[in-house]
């Protein structure tokens, strides 16, 4: 027997393929690689000497709990200890409002399944992060982009005209995800005037907000400040905001730690769900996360990371603008992993893609970001994770690669 | 806002709750509690010294693999190891048919995800495990239940008459779910010449069989060997059986490695839903999983687990039979963490439950296994993870609640 097609849910015949987890797949395969690709951490800066000590000490201890089964829910005094982090973000949450979960990538998939009915409208940007366009297209979600303003996010009149022509033709809109801060892939931060906005408009739309802040923390201090990435959850006085974030990009991917907050009784339900989906996320590396907090690591971390991106992303744009002129634009990201640049004429994503693949490089097509088709002028360039060498170089494979498009 | 049970999808709505993790946060809470509840491994057989050792290697390297993004199939290394352990197993598998998951669990919502459409039926044993009964549930199955035979697991008549019935009836059938060696909750073992039935009968009918093998190297010397523990995916030359097996009861738990074996086409549909539900399982966790492998830790710990769960087992059969007498039954578990008990007439298990909490002791409900809204005369009884000591105060606690329903 061969054909297992027959065999397929829905969903398994309509899953949708992540193109940032394929460039990984290539990434693997390839010698000498330049990634652009992957929104991958910089792995010298994670704390090595201290996640060896924290876990020498956790399993020398031979607390059961450190490498037993546990709550689905997440271990008690981590779930208190992000409280005390959300507290730092201006954030009032209580622990029955908290879950613990495999990654902020877990948190999209729990809320697509628990409040995604199929053929729902979900509202995204125009672009989106694609781990999220392909948890609601999962759940069977019809994702509707909204228009953003240059530099400062989502627009929020686009935003009121797409939810009402949506509910108008019928279909039923509760959900608004979106990155307010540094966002994947533009870079973009919202202005805190169109947060406090967008408040109003959950309230009035009777929406839900899932608010997902992965890169909060690491703004560049040239161009953001932490007041400007204040959280749309800060201010939520009526429930509308679900938060999600992550220590993926402040501590290390590989532990798999990231949390969301949501109202208790919508908290309950993503627990439930998460019960027959994973049991719970990682005993040990919720163990080492919460030791790594309550040194205070976060804190000793966060300037060096965003110096260090800031740096890395000072380099990109001048070797972009070395290599490849004025040919290739972007505007300026505030903060994160990842520049947002526009292709010259005739240049086109894929085409491009093809031809940086001879080069020996790999970055992430703009068309992958956007769910009406369009994106094929737009590239996805990551600074976070490459050397300063590394990144020269893939900035002159990348002029090599247009070349042939701008001759013709 | 408070209510937000508008938002919730179908899925979201009719959510499965475990009844073995409700009992878990039970336990979280209470003092001086006895769990028999929950089938934890015994933490003290846990290799601590050997994790110690190497995480402190993994994390003095500095490989930034260690602690950073990795593909979603799994890390190459472990897929290899695995293979080997399959091999071990008498089951040939190659690296395109492996899937790392987060623990069995998660490999179960995937196929639930995958291959289940809403409406579908599902067969399970009567009884079967409760973390696979969510999984399906949540993907909208229809479970249907197939009776087991005393000690030797599920009836192959009545596996072929639910069958037909259900497709009689215009439901799609599929999937067979089942545990052959040492079942949850049974304990009981199939024999080797219904795991041949079984195949043919799965190329006959066009079923694929869900095996899922937590416990296969865990018999008890007493009573089975590991020739009768052969996986039915060892002889499956048709491409019939998706594999579940887990390092979770035989390292430890809270790393949450497991893997899944399909052909592989399923397995890539698999591993493209797991991108947008968790992006990958941890990689410290694969890592110390890997090295544990490696170093051979597995077949070094294999006797010692079956001889200690061996002896827990004796003792929680001769500590039942001192307190509770002939009033409870069980057939002899051949390996595994649980014995099946059936109650004495006038005993039902959620009374039983409510009584035993006053007095200090947990298990978990035999109804709980039952899709049928059967097995209200059972409970099962975890011997894992107490010591012996509380193995003996636990089945004092359990005649103590039992004594009043048997007065009346």
């Amino acid at each position: 027997m061969t054909d297992y097609s027959r065999y397929l849910s829905p969903m398994g015949r309509q899953l949708h393929e992540s193109a940032i987890r394929r460039m990984g797949a290539v990434l693997a395969k390839a010698d000498d690689l330049v990634s652009f690709a992957a929104g991958y951490p910089d792995a010298t800066l994670f704390p090595w000497d201290a996640f060896r000590e924290i876990s020498h000490e956790l399993l020398s201890s031979r607390d059961a709990t450190v490498l037993q089964y546990g709550p689905t829910r997440g271990y008690a005094p981590l779930i208190e200890a992000i409280v005390g982090v959300l507290d730092g973000r201006a954030i009032t949450a209580t622990p029955d409002q908290v879950l613990i979960t495999s990654g902020s990538q877990q948190g999209l998939d729990l809320i697509a399944r628990v409040l995604v009915s199929p053929g729902d409208s979900v509202l995204v940007e125009l672009p989106a992060y694609t781990g999220a366009i392909s948890a609601f297209k999962n759940a069977g979600a019809n994702l509707v982009g909204v228009r953003q303003d240059a530099g400062d996010g989502i627009n929020l009149e686009d935003l009121d005209a797409v939810c009402l022509r949506e509910r108008a033709a019928g279909r039923t809109v509760t959900l608004l995800y979106l990155v307010p801060n540094f966002q994947n892939p533009t870079g973009s931060l919202l202005s805190l005037e169109k947060r406090q906005r967008l408040l109003e408009w959950a309230e009035r739309r009777d929406m839900l907000i899932v608010e997902d802040d992965p890169y909060g923390v690491l703004y560049f201090d040239d161009a953001a400040s932490a007041r400007e990435a204040r959280p749309i959850r800060a201010d939520d006085r009526h429930g509308r905001v679900i938060y999600l974030s992550t220590f993926s990009k402040t501590l290390a991917p590989g532990f798999r730690v990231g949390w969301m907050v949501a109202p208790a009784s919508l908290a309950e339900r993503f627990e439930t769900a998460k019960q027959a989906v994973d049991l719970m996320s990682g005993a040990f590396d919720q163990r080492i996360v919460l030791e790594a907090v309550r040194r205070g690591l976060l804190g000793e971390l966060a300037p060096r990371l965003r110096a260090q991106y800031q740096a890395k992303r000072i380099v990109m744009e001048q070797a972009l603008r070395r290599a490849c002129g004025d040919r290739l634009t972007w505007p300026a990201p505030k903060g994160g992993f990842f520049l947002w640049a526009t292709l010259p004429d005739g240049c086109v994503d894929q085409a491009l893609l093809d031809r940086a693949v001879e080069q020996r490089l790999i970055f992430v097509i703009g068309s992958a970001f956007y769910v009406d088709g369009s994106g094929h002028d737009k590239i996805r360039l990551s600074f976070s994770a490459p050397t300063l060498d590394r990144i020269e170089e893939g900035a002159k494979r990348l002029a090599a690669a247009m070349q042939p498009a701008l001759a013709t």
